[in-house]
This record gives structure tokens, C-alpha cells and sequence, in this order.
């Protein structure tokens, strides 16, 4: 017998009253990950004007969109924070102060924005500079994946840094989605950044990442077993990198203690779980590949006839 | 001479009626892929109340917007159904009939929802446990593409174990193009799953995955050779990975008959063809890298120079 | 002392008046990327008719739809292929000529797509062929992120032919977005290419890739050493791919005088930076990996025990 909707609803209230830890229910209100992905393309905004409008921004009107921005992505992200913090308090915080936390750290959240400004100008230089098919600065700021995916970092490690709870990593995760790159928002990258096409980069939480480091897609910079899983929360768990290093394409590096000294190259697909020392070389051993000719080929079981 | 617009209107007609294949007209109507979409959106907030909903959702309502949602999505769910039946119906189906199976296969899926949470929620305490970056069941919810993925996964695949065509490939992918991952609707996935970042993993439709497999990005589980295309269809393609495997990010594991035993260990970027035992460790051959110091560095053609 | 909404605003303007090269102030209107992304959107469903839209198209209406829809898109593109030029004008086009030339760039981009539904065609094939997982030409055209991207990447290609600034690669972000594959616009693709799963695979700006291609998921077309940056501009960086050659996924083809010879196959995983000749085979060494048993596995220190 076939059931009814109403009777298949009976059964998945039930299915919420016996299967917990996946409702969120009678709590607090999260942050809206909407609402969160909504403010990070208005920061986006703020950060780059006149790249992210439909319009033309002029010098005459701009103090006055600036003003008027600024002050609605103020209201909402205080109240996103607000949800935050009420969701996860921070130590020795009482309920009666969320509202003021809130509204503290959205403010010193945004007087970091020429900050991360300073820093983004660097980034749109290192990507133009570093990729012959780049057309001009602009085309790297309005169609770049990277762009978007850097700002978003940049930002969310400001909020990371004070300790504010779920945005960080739900902005993070949309521009994850958008670019294919994972950058956790607790990487510490320092200035002139560039990943070229992003997919599958992953930069783990306690990366730190020095100035001029440029990547390519693929890389990883991640944490070695972590079969310990929960019990390596705040342990330093992914590499260092120093300045003007190069990594290219799937290479991955491995481990906290791992430290690539300043101006090494690590080459394409280079599995590295050691350290090495500045201006380094590191390449995948020769002669790994084997080419067979037509008639080599012939001779092959199935798997791989033409 | 330039064409008008009506003149390159009527090239493109007449290419319509030249090229056929990619045009689809006076058929049925197909599947929407906006309207599977916005259904596999709903169907999130009815597995997880509260998490992908704008407000928060009180006990006291939670009957009412179960029901209301739940009608909803029946509604609307079996409207699809009923156009990927018209457009491949089952053998010994008759036209009359489309709408009453579309009504059943609607309502068994709906029934199944209690069954996928279950399994959900175990996934969630996967990602959770298996993650130091985790800061709570809650962030893990919100924020991870994993999430999402393997809950379009599971519903999809109770939508491809009943034979409907084209709506759980249209989900799968809408959760591909969002995580990065490509979970084919096919693959049978045991509980406790997690696959930390997603991006670039690939698990084949034929894959039979056991309880508490952890992955990490860029991982495929994949057929051998394919060149024989459409005519291996049906056939077990993609390796079988038993419970308590690990799979570091950047390996491939290949072939229908390929099985990692239980409780086995595979290493980041290992390239996998043949079965290994339970409580296997597979890992690279070391020394696979050359480290060169500024020196021999010096003496290399040009290519990798500082 | 914290600073009010109105301080944080005057800060950031202050870092607009001495942070340049990340804003657009006064200059030019850029295309809309949203504008781009919308007629991109527009085009998929003039070449592949009935299958991007909500609704049947009957053959008694595609001439008044297509017709509509034609002009509409035809004067939004127009606009936007406008603001490119004036943004970076060809040489020795004079700003009175921008309209026309915007409208003539228009007509002529238009007039190729019934050229890129003739390629179209052959890669629905391809894929349909090529995947054993494809129930269907019309599962593959409505659910394969492949569809959208190379559907994309063929358009983007017509307007980098006639030198338009900017949109194609916006166009093409858009694409790798969705399906987490970057294929640069400026490569040439033959007929019936076909890539599996997408996500991860990078084809560069100067890549020649023949006929009858086929690939996987993570693959690499990509540049040599590029510490030279925009000194490369113009220069061929990327490999060329002759007719029928399948590169399996993870492999990294590099160089720009890297040809792999007709009818090759690339095995998964290989790093290549070498030619090959015509109906090679190229592999991995075996002996790659070292399997461990639960006993050996027991001796290793702590990363990877159980």
C-alpha cells in the first residue's frame, strides 16, 4: 500500500524527533549563508568600486555610494555576527552584550578593509605580471576566478582572526564554489598572491604563505595523517612557504613542520613532504614515464589498445 | 555585405533543420533543470530543518512547514517524473499510465527521505570527527560543500535505484558544478562518509563504497580503459572500497574487479591498479624527487632557472 | 576608541584616492559580467534549441522564438561588445566607429553559430559515445557540465578570433565556474571532443587539440616555466594534441613544442613534457607504489598507522 504525503509527512516528523544532530530547531538563528554570500559581493564592492556595479561609478558620486553601502553592509553584517555569536558565544561574553560584540566587531571588521585593499592591489599586480595571457589589469580583476577567490580570503581571515564563529568559513565556501580553489580563511598569505585557474588548489587553515607565491591549479598545501582527526585542532598542521616561491600544477606539500625556504621551485606533480632549504629545485625524479611505439603497443593486454 | 539580423535568423533555422541532435523540439517536454534544482534545494531543508532555512524553524511550526514544504515538493517533484517518464518510459509502461507511476515513484522517494537522513546524519558526524578544522556540527552543515554533495548523492540515488531517467544526473550535477566533486548517482555509499574539500574528486557510477571511508580532494575512483565507450554499459567499471578505508587527496583507484581491503590506508597521489589487501598501506616509493640547491640549480637549462 | 560607519567610510576613500589599479572610477563603463553571463546563457539555448528552455518549443513557433530571441541578444551583445571597445579600442578604430564596429563585431560573431551547432553536434557525440555513464544525447546535452562548457569555450573562441576585448574571457569564467574546468578561449578545438568529469582540467590559451579528443577530469594542457611572465605574450606556451588521442585523467601535457602524435594515448597520471610520436603509448613506470602489509605497517612511525 502506497502511502499518502500527509502519512510520508508523519514519518519524516518522526525521522526529526529520533534522528538528531541535523535539525536545527528551536535554537538560535543561524547566520544566513544567503544572506552571508549576499554581504561578501557587497564587500567585494566596497573593495574593488566600479569592477563588481553594472554601472559607472564617478569620482562626484562616489563618497556618496560608498557612504550608502557601507552603512547597509554594516547593519547586515552585525546582525549576522550577532546570530553568530549567539550560536557560539565567545568565553565570558553575557547574552546582554551580544548586540554591542556584534556591532564592535563589525566595525573593526571593516576598518580593515584598506588593508586588505593594500594587499589586493599587490595581488592584481602578481596575477598581471604573472600570466602571459593576461590582457590588462582589468581583465584580470573583472574575469579572474583568483580575484574574487583572494578578496574573499582576505576578508574572511579578518573575521577568522577575531574569533567570529561560522561566516568566515561560509564566505570561504562560496568562493570555493565559484573558483574551484579552497582557501581556508585561516591561511595567513602575505602580499602579491597569484594561483593561476585555482581548481583544485586546496590551502590548509594553518598554512603560512610569505610574499610573491605564485601556484598553479592542483596544488595542495595540506596536513600530513590526520587519522587523529579532532585531537589536532589548533596544532600548526600545513606547510610554510617563504617568499618568492613558485609551486606548479598538482604538486602537493605536506605537513606542518614542512618549510619551503625562499625563491625554491617546486616543479609540476612533485609529492613533497620534507623541508628544503632556499632557492631550491624540486622535480619529479626522470625517466617515470615509459613510451611504447605502435608496435610495443600491440603487445599490450586489452587495457590500453588503441 | 553584412547580414541582418533576420538573415542570420534564418541561417540559424536552417541550421535546426540541417543539424539535428542537439535541437530538441516538438518532442516532450523534457525535464527542467532550474525546476530539479530548485526541488533538490527544498528537498535539503526538508532533510536538514532549520540549516537551509532564512529564519528559525520552532517545534511548534515544524508540523505546519513540513507539511506545506512537503506538498510542495510532491507536487512539484512529480511533474518532473512524470516528463523524464514521457521521455524514456519504462519497458511495458503505457502512456495512460505515466501519471500514476509518476505519482508512485514520487511518493516511494518521499518515503525514502527518513532512510537518507539517517544516513546523513552519520556522514555529518564523519566530517565532524575526521576534520580538526571542524569547529562544530553545526559549521559542517552550514558551511561544507561536502554536505550537500553526499545529500544529493543519496537522494539521487534513490531516484536512479528506481530507474528515473535523466532527473538524478541533473541533480548530481548541480551538486558537482557547486562542490567540485562528481558523485555519480549510481554509486552505492555506505554511512560514516566524508570527503574533506571535494574539489576534483571523482567517484564512477559503479563504485560500491563501504561504512566510514574518508577521502580527500582529487581522488578518483574510476574505470580502466574506456575506449570501448557505450558498450560497456551495465558493466562493474569502478573499484570497490571496503569500511575504515582512507584515501589521501590526489590518488586514483581504477577498475571493476579493483578492491581496497578493509581498514587499508592509501597514500596522497597513489596511482592504484590492482587490489590490496585488508589493512593494506600503500604509499609511493620514496625518492621520487630531486632536491637541487642553488648551485646545481644554477647549471639547468633554462626553463626552471630563478 | 572605535571609529563610526561615517570615519570607517572617509578611511576607505582615502585608501580609493591612494590605492589605485583596483578601482574603475570615471573611465569607461566595463561589460557587465552579469550582462555577459545572462547572453551567454541567452546563446546556449539558440544552439541547442528546446533544451536550455522551460518549455516545448514547437516547430510552428522556433521561427518567431528563435527570431525574438535572436534580437534580443543581438542588441544586448552589441552593447556590451561596445563598452569593450571602448575600454581597449583596436588600433586605429576611432571613437566615432565603436558602434559600428561593436554592431559589425556582433553580425559577424552571430553568424558563426551555426558553425559552432556544427561542432556542437560532434561533441554530443563524442560524449554519448565516449561514456558508457551516458544514458542518452539528450542526458548528456541537458545534464553534462562538458555540454555548457564546450558550448562556451566555441563561442568565446569566434570574438577572440575578431580580438574583442574582455568578454570572451568572462564568458569562459563563467563556464569554468559551473563546471570547474578552465578552457581558455584562444585554444583551438577540432571536431568531437569530449572530457569526462571536467572538474580540474586546465587547456590553455595557445593549445592546438585535433579531432576525436578525448579526456579526463584533472588533466593539464599547460606552459613550460612561466617565471617569464607577460615577456611570453603571444608565444605558442601549450602543447598540441593531434586527431584521436585519449590523455587519461591527471595527466600534464607541457611545453608549446610538445606535439603528442596522432592516435596516442596518455595514461593516467603522466607527467609529459616531451613529443611523442604517432600512436604512442605512454604510462607510468610500474613499481610505483609500495603496498604494505598490516605487520610492516605496524613497524612505520605514527602518520599513517591505523
Amino acid at each position: 500500500m502506497k502511502l499518502t504525503v500527509t502519512q510520508l509527512t508523519d514519518q519524516l516528523l518522526a525521522s526529526y524527533a529520533r534522528v538528531g544532530g541535523i535539525n536545527h530547531l528551536d535554537g538560535v538563528n543561524l547566520p544566513s549563508k544567503n544572506g552571508v554570500t549576499l554581504i561578501a559581493g557587497d564587500l567585494l564592492r566596497l573593495l574593488c568600486p566600479g569592477f563588481f556595479d553594472e554601472h559607472v561609478i564617478h569620482s562626484s558620486e562616489l563618497k556618496v555610494e560608498t557612504a550608502t553601502l557601507m552603512d547597509s553592509v554594516a547593519g547586515r553584517l552585525e546582525d549576522e555576527i550577532y546570530k553568530a555569536l549567539e550560536y557560539r558565544p565567545p568565553e565570558g561574553l553575557a547574552k546582554k552584550d551580544f548586540r554591542g560584540a556584534a556591532h564592535g566587531l563589525t566595525l573593526e571588521f571593516l576598518g580593515k578593509l584598506p588593508h586588505v585593499r593594500e594587499l589586493l592591489r599587490t595581488d592584481a599586480d602578481a596575477a598581471f605580471n604573472g600570466d602571459p595571457a593576461a590582457l590588462s589589469r582589468e581583465e584580470v580583476i573583472v574575469a579572474y576566478p583568483f580575484m574574487e577567490a583572494v578578496a574573499v580570503q582576505r576578508m574572511a581571515h579578518q573575521l577568522y582572526l577575531k574569533h567570529v564563529p561560522l561566516i568566515p568559513r561560509i564566505m570561504a565556501e562560496w568562493a570555493h564554489s565559484r573558483s574551484g580553489m579552497d582557501l581556508h580563511p585561516g591561511a595567513r598569505i602575505g602580499s602579491h598572491f597569484f594561483v593561476d585557474h585555482c581548481t583544485g588548489t586546496v590551502v590548509g587553515e594553518t598554512c603560512l604563505i610569505g610574499n610573491h607565491v605564485k601556484m598553479y591549479q592542483g596544488v595542495g598545501l595540506v596536513a600530513k595523517s590526520l587519522s587523529a582527526g579532532q585531537q589536532l585542532k589548533g596544532q600548526k598542521r600545513h606547510p610554510t612557504i617563504e617568499d618568492h616561491v613558485t609551486i606548479y600544477a598538482g604538486a602537493t606539500v605536506m605537513g606542518g613542520d614542512t618549510v619551503i625556504g625562499e625563491g625554491s621551485t617546486i616543479g609540476a606533480s612533485v609529492f613533497l613532504t620534507q623541508s628544503v632549504p632556499p632557492f631550491s629545485l624540486v622535480v619529479n625524479e626522470e625517466c617515470r614515464v615509459k613510451v611504447m611505439n605502435k608496435k610495443d603497443r600491440e603487445k599490450q593486454p586489452g587495457d590500453f589498445s588503441i
